[in-house]
């Protein structure tokens, strides 16, 4: 099959691969109808995270089941499927109270590789969420946003404890962000400020749900999120960069006894102890469990009620993965779905 | 009258101070029946906070009321009285959403200084409680501990989200950590753990509700929480030192999912955005809002559900108020009751 490698920094390329295949009883393999890239992806993409020899890309995936191991029983051949980065058993302590991300048997599905033609799902039953049939073409994008940006910015706004009548603010105007932006939406909350400095950008965050728009960053934005709030801050703050700046900026911006949901991965981030005390915040986060969202995401998505497949503004097909890369790198496309 | 002033690092004298007055109508003057040494007048104690001059100190109260301003509705003189370190007017959006320790016009305690015959209340319909009548003698340490170190544990045990059934963990083994016991078990957990290595300590914890004691501290505590939990970590922790080894400790020591309640006043602590997102604990913590715990910690005391005046192992004429810093210092005393 095909798939993407990255080699070195900026070097991604789709190259001939060896098929997956069963290799435990639990695992499932999967024809990918769509994957893509995502904002994760640069970090190694940018040098900034090491990059670990010729290492397959993609994390992200839709597909049809092509074969299940003989311990498989709730997915079959032919269901139409999504999962998560990490793969779950859905059954241990962790899974069971909504964290299947840190799952005690979690693989990485990032370490395999779906920006492929075919991947090699493990723990098939506690990952895998099967759609009511096989979607029509319109459907696959939102569908793929439920595997990772959907499910992260909805963990995010969970996270961040968005309710219904609360004041919204998100860092990060990259697809995990604008999708928080609906995600506070869909959750009731009465208003979201998107801080974005990017027209195309602002303009998906208000069509999704944002009723305002702060420029502004560092503690530029958190005077102006300051000043749409009575002097007080947002009761939630989602963080969806992952920069010391961002996550400073998601902090500063919430008020005393608010909420900050930080779900961009954390890179050369310290917190001073001493101001997060004082800050009186409540500060969860992490790699995001979407596995306990993916069932409501479908639902959600198959009923036309959210359309969170608008974040891909680029298509191609998997063999010009490194086009897609480059797009997103120079911030010209918020996202690129691949079509193996 | 006579009050405690540290005038540098270890230099605490009672000495004549002028005696408070009414400056504002929402003040209130009261006469101390008590007062009392906190672990964290140590900090300046010992120079690793700088002194600011002579310094009056103590932040930690109960008393009769002498005298109050004209726009004080809800207190009147002969009251008996406690209040926190923070006066809050308990009515703005901050107060009322329960984190009166971050109120819009909080103003110090401590900065008046407690450690003294009288003392001036800023704020005084929003900050005191007063009891049903004027207490016995007996009941008067544990009334005294509910204005810091029982209402501090509580809020600990309260942002760790203590709940029926789970199982807790206490990093700390100062008044604080042992009263965060106390109130873990008034919420309802299942097995709470003492991180301890003093015998006294470790006696009072059990006397107030912990189940189980772990002597070893830092990575060996982490692991023999992890030992006593099936591997997984507490539901629930309780931080109440304010190191960086205390931090990591309890952060380490909760599960994934867990929740992380902080609160030691932080000293040069540093915690790494990238181990607490992967950690997947929640974080909060922070000042006590220890005012929106009073009236339910006061009728328990009053009703005899709770003894947490045992946390007072030594008490002194005011006039010693240097021997009972000295004797918290060298960890001879747990803490230091001070007689006016």
């Amino acid at each position: 099959m095909r798939g993407a490698i990255l080699h070195a920094p900026r070097d991604v390329r789709v190259e001939q691969r060896e098929d997956p295949k069963i290799e435990r009883p639990t695992d499932a393999v999967i024809r990918l109808a769509a994957t893509c890239v995502c904002g994760s992806d640069l970090w190694p993409y940018r040098g900034i995270e090491p990059v670990d020899g010729p290492a397959p890309m993609g994390h992200e995936y839709v597909g049809i089941v092509e074969e299940t191991g003989r311990d498989v029983r709730t997915i079959e051949p032919g269901q139409f499927v999504i999962g998560s980065f990490f793969a779950s058993d859905n059954t241990c302590e962790i899974c069971r109270a909504g964290y299947q991300s840190s799952c005690l048997h979690r693989q990485s599905v990032g370490a395999l590789g779906t920006q492929a033609e075919l991947a090699r799902i493990p723990l098939a039953d506690g990952t895998l969420v099967a759609t009511p049939e096989v979607p029509s073409d319109a459907l696959v994008p939102s569908l793929l946003a439920a595997s990772d940006v959907l499910g992260t910015g909805w963990f995010g706004a969970v996270a961040a404890d968005v309710q219904p009548g609360k004041t919204i603010a998100v860092v990060g105007d990259g697809a995990v962000g604008l999708l928080a932006a609906m995600a506070a939406r869909q959750l009731g909350a009465e208003r979201i400020i998107a801080m974005s400095r990017h027209e195309s950008r602002q303009k998906l965050a208000l069509e999704f749900g944002a009723t305002d728009i702060v420029t502004e960053r560092g503690d530029e934005g958190v005077t102006a999120i300051k000043e749409l709030t009575g002097g007080l801050g947002a009761h939630s703050v989602i963080e969806a960069v992952g920069t010391q700046e961002s996550m400073m900026q998601a902090i500063r911006s919430a008020r005393p006894g608010g909420h900050v949901g930080y779900v961009g991965v954390a890179h050369d981030v310290e917190l001073s102890g001493q101001e997060l005390f004082f800050s009186h915040v409540h500060l969860h986060g992490g790699p995001a469990p979407v596995r306990r969202f993916l069932p409501e995401l479908i639902d959600l998505i198959w009923n036309r009620q959210i359309d969170p497949g608008q974040v891909f503004d680029l298509t191609l097909p998997l063999d010009q993965a490194a086009e897609g890369y480059r797009a997103m790198d120079e911030r010209r496309a918020i996202k690129t779905l691949l079509r193996p």
